[in-house]
C-alpha cells in the first residue's frame, strides 16, 4: 500500500488535511474512520456537477437525454475507471482478508473511493475547488458522452454496430506480447467473419489492449467506403 | 392564473431574468418552455444541498441514516408540501384541459415545479443563491428529519404509535364550521375508542386540521401519565 500522501500527486490536490484524505482512502473493511459517510458527501456533488456541466453545454437536450448522459457518466463502472486512472488500488486501506480477496479492484470499492475523494475535497476546500476536481477528472468523459450520447465502450459499441447489421460477433486474439516480465505489452487483434479488415491495439493491460482493437475496427467499418464493402 | 412575478414575494426571491421564473412555472402541457429541464438541474441542486447540510449538521451518523433522512426531504409529498406553502398551484401555467383536470394540485407537478424553481434560481444567481433558497424553504424540514430522524407526519406517525400498541384507529370528525363563505375554519376532533382523551386541530383546511388533531393527540399520548392510562 502506497503512502495516501503520494495520491495528492495524480489527483492535483493537496489537502489542507490529510486526515480527510485517509479516511476517502479507508474501505469500511479497514476500520471505523472508513470512507462512508464522504462517499455519501461525494456522490451528491459529483451529482450536481454533472448535472449543472450538462444543463450548460447541452442547451437544446431534453431532460430525458440530460438524465441519460448524467447517468452514463456517473455509473459505477465510469467511476470505476477514474479510480483505475489515479491507480487507486494502491492507495485504498482494506482489511488483511479483503486485500487477499482483491476488493481493491473491486468496480464498486472503486467508485465509492472516487466518490469518497470528491467529498472530502469538498469538506476540504468548499465548492467551488470540488467542482474544479470533477471538471478535471470527468472532463474527457463528458465531452464524450455529448459527442456521442453514450459512454458505452468500443466493444459494446462495435457487438451492437455488427448486430445491427446480422453480422457474427468478434474475436479477439492476442497475437504478440512485448517487453520484459512486470513491463509486458500485449499486441491483440479483432477481427469478423466475413471482413476483411481487421482493428489492432497494443497496451500493457489485454483488455484495454481489445478494447484500443474494437476501437480501431469500429473506425475502419464507419468509414463511408468500408461500410459499402461490409454491405456486399 | 395569478401573474409570475407576484411569487417573488413568497420565494423571497426576486428573478434578474423574469423568463426563468416563467419558465419554471410551466408544466409540459403548457408550451415547449416548459420546465422540464430546470426540474433536471434543480433536483440535482436540492439533492446536493440538503446531503451537504445533512453531513454536516449530522457528523455522528453512519451513511445510511444520512441517504435515510435525505430521502424524507426530498420526496415527492415533501416537495409538494413545499410547493403548497408557496401557493404554487395559483401560478402555474399548463394547458387547458389540464387546469380543469385539477392537475395543478398534484404532488408530482407540484413537486416538480418546486425543483423547475430551484434550478431556475440557480441559473439567474448562481450556487450561494440557489443553496440559501434551499436551506431557507426546507429549514423546517431539516430540523424536523433530523429530531424526529422521519418527516412522516401526524395522521401517519399516530396511526403507527396505536397499531404498536394495538388500539384500533383513530376517527376524524369535523364539529365545527365557523366563518363566512371563502373564510371558513374547520375544527376537526380527533379520537380512539378506549382513550378518555382526544386531539382537537382548527385550520381553514380540513386535512391540515386533522393533522393539528393527530398531532393534539400524539403529544397526549406520549405523556408519560398519558402513556400509563394508555394502558390500562
Amino acid at each position: 500500500m502506497i503512502d495516501a500522501v503520494r495520491l495528492q500527486g495524480p489527483l492535483g490536490y493537496e489537502f489542507r488535511d490529510p486526515t480527510l484524505l485517509e479516511c476517502a482512502l479507508t474501505h469500511r473493511s479497514g476500520g471505523p474512520q472508513n470512507n462512508e459517510r464522504l462517499e455519501f458527501l461525494g456522490d451528491a456533488v459529483l451529482g450536481f456537477v454533472v448535472a449543472d456541466e450538462l444543463f450548460r453545454l447541452c442547451p437544446r437536450d431534453a431532460e430525458s437525454k440530460l438524465t441519460m448522459m448524467r447517468a452514463a457518466l456517473v455509473r459505477r463502472e465510469a467511476l470505476a475507471g477514474v479510480g483505475r486512472q489515479l491507480g487507486l488500488s494502491e492507495y485504498l486501506r482494506v482489511g488483511t482478508g479483503e486485500r487477499k480477496g482483491g476488493v481493491v479492484q473491486r468496480d464498486s470499492v472503486l467508485a465509492d473511493a472516487v466518490e469518497a475523494l470528491l467529498g472530502a475535497v469538498l469538506v476540504d476546500a468548499g465548492f467551488d475547488t470540488a467542482r474544479a476536481l470533477v471538471l478535471r477528472l470527468f472532463a474527457v468523459s463528458i465531452e464524450r458522452v455529448i459527442a456521442e450520447g453514450t459512454l458505452k465502450d468500443a466493444k459494446t459499441q462495435l457487438q451492437e454496430h455488427l448486430q445491427a447489421r446480422a453480422r457474427t460477433l468478434p474475436t479477439y486474439r492476442t497475437v504478440a506480447r512485448d517487453g520484459s516480465e512486470g513491463n509486458f505489452e500485449y499486441r491483440v487483434e479483432c477481427r469478423v467473419v466475413g471482413i476483411d479488415g481487421f482493428g489492432a491495439g497494443v497496451d500493457s493491460d489485454v483488455r484495454a489492449a481489445e478494447q484500443k482493437a474494437a476501437a480501431a475496427l469500429l473506425q475502419l467499418l464507419r468509414k463511408p467506403d468500408a461500410q459499402e464493402d461490409e454491405q456486399q
